[in-house]
């Protein structure tokens, strides 16, 4: 932590990250040579610096996907800097921003990935206006290289975040879909597949509990698919049935033991899916 | 090493892992945001782990094709922490392991992960049952990041092994496919599928000299398919040609220079593989 | 840096790399148990190594990509041990080989890969023929784990270059392809394809002046498809629609905002691709 620091006339305590890992995730693939350089040119400007890859499996170009991710894993991590790069508007006139709260820094683009921080924290938000933490030229298609990686790797020096440029308070943020309720039934979203094909919806066991439905009379519908078995486990199932159950990050998942929901179901990311109370 | 401890009555030896590097397998793609988190969780709890990936590339659920990867590999570690999670009995009543002999010490469950240790080494083996080492509250979905990640990041801060649970004699073991052999003739088992195509048998060197079958006369046969040239190195083959060689795990490989064994035979794991005497 | 040392009868400053970090570059896809041995052969030599991953997306047995990616990364990171493992000749007479340059060390075989590190610096080129710095013993299949992950390990405890084998002059090199110029006109070559998509040609602005094409007037064509608009960032395009733009390499690229060039124009690696003046 910081001592007392002065900014924009106010005396705040706000946080450093000196010594703090560095948790990368982008929409570049685990293998990319894009994601090597960035690790390259931080370990370039903090020698010392600690790397831990988050996910590199954000569809490309998907920033929902990427903010859904980020809120399901980040608290996971002890206090970090979450270096955070899907950024289809690159070069363009997004701002490139740093957010910090108590715990974690969060450095990446302006483009609606920070909205779950926003809902779950109070964070300071930074627009990074300091070139003398940026590589030099910074080029208009690679600012995870050209901006991001260096900020991050700054931080993890101890360079103070109030240094790094302005605080603004229009940050833009994204729609992330949140079910619908009425008694006896919801309408919610797929938010995303995972590798396993697992549905993972944005529904919780309070979503159910809201609309007066139980988990035995449970029944979820994707398109003209319908699903009525909770199970506590995977193994509760019989392999290659369609069931759900509490998933890791506390949402609702659409499963299937030892196969793939999405392929059984023909269901992908974003789709519609229904809950509601079985008939009779 | 840990001095002499006493446990269950008797004074033993057992080794602890302070400072270990803590390797992770498992079926979750390296691109995962599951690895992630667990990467996550053992920063948090020992933030100078050392972490590394063995691989991620096993089959989903494929528990045997965890077990033969793990065999093949986990010696060329220093002596470290194995955190191996293929775990599609999640949240059932298996029970969390842990495996330590002089060198390693394995985390994972009780599937048969840890069958081929068993058999190269004499392991204690260990129930996991002292929570306060667990996230809280454990999930029915996620023991990686609930049970064994912990548990792993612990033994990397030099907890004693028998500080985190009961020895048990009752591990469950799968039975790795082994070849047999009569004389001139083998019936044997494709045991997995690199990225590059080759076809990684059951068989060894030792298995043609127990079956008195030389390289020279040496033809194998999948399905329909026959291949009979041995070759010492990949580069010795005509690129598009089948062959056979020696690979990296002492097994007997069969093999595309520059191209893909699978598709060319369109085999995959677990097909079995013959080899026997040249004809004539 | 070492001091000054005698080698071959001559005084010399060669540098060494002590506690760099060592970059891994292989075709062996991220997940891959290949990688995981190699950085456990590491660990097991040097247990304080710094291991960081470049790229293991190089295509299958592909030189010429191993090559280019290598070029156009291996300068964002601190001095290091690159560790480069695109082997399809593993086991024939081709050599293992040791580049040193003033900042960077480079491991690997001598097929080509090093073709670029020449044309931009002047390296000291060492043939490794000391067999106590290898796994003992070298199989004919996975010079990675056998000979060059084990070099890379000595490097980073401070072994000295010169120690590991004897000076040659004759490496392999393979022609890397440039575009040809003429006025109004450049027949250049798609060098790769990114995990967006992007087309990343071998041609740079350098090459537009040469031939004299302004951007304003630029048409590049691959095959019978055609593009000319140019745009500064990918933002700027509409989704969709083929664009030309400077890439964070520094060269030209064909790309499709939000979307994937190589599919649109059905493109993909080492085809030809045109630039010439718009019709006037």
């Amino acid at each position: 932590m910081s001592p007392l620091v002065s900014w924009e006339g106010f005396p705040i305590l706000m946080p450093t990250f000196e010594d703090c890992p560095i948790a990368i995730t982008t929409d570049f693939g685990a293998d990319s040579a894009y994601v090597g350089v960035m690790r390259g040119v931080i370990l370039s400007i903090n020698p010392k610096a600690t790397i831990v890859d988050h996910t590199h499996s954000v569809p490309s170009y998907d920033v929902l996907a990427g903010a859904v991710l980020l809120r399901q894993s980040y608290h996971y991590f002890p206090s970090s800097i979450h270096l955070v790069v899907i950024d289809p508007g690159v070069g363009s006139s997004r701002r490139p921003l740093l957010l910090i709260t108590e715990k974690y820094a969060f450095v990446g683009p302006d483009n609606g990935l920070f909205t779950p921080i926003c809902e779950s924290e109070k964070p300071w938000v930074i627009e990074l206006n300091q070139e003398r933490f940026f590589r030099s030229p910074v080029s208009r298609t690679f600012h995870g290289r050209d901006i991001f990686a260096p900020v991050a790797a700054h931080l993890s020096l101890g360079v103070a975040p109030e240094t790094l440029g302005r605080q603004i308070v229009d940050m833009v943020t994204l729609e992330i879909p949140t079910p619908r309720v009425v008694e006896g039934s919801v309408a919610g979203t797929i938010l995303r597949v995972d590798k396993f094909g697992n549905l993972v919806t944005n529904m919780t066991p309070a979503t159910l509990g809201e609309a007066r439905i139980s988990r035995d009379d449970l029944v979820m519908r994707i398109g003209d698919q319908v699903v009525q078995k909770w199970v506590e486990s995977y193994a509760e199932a019989d392999p290659g049935v369609a069931i759900i159950l509490l998933g890791s990050s506390g949402l609702l998942e659409i499963s299937v033991n030892q196969g793939s929901a999405a392929e059984l179901l023909r269901a992908s990311a974003y789709e519609a899916v229904f809950a509601y109370r079985k008939p009779g």
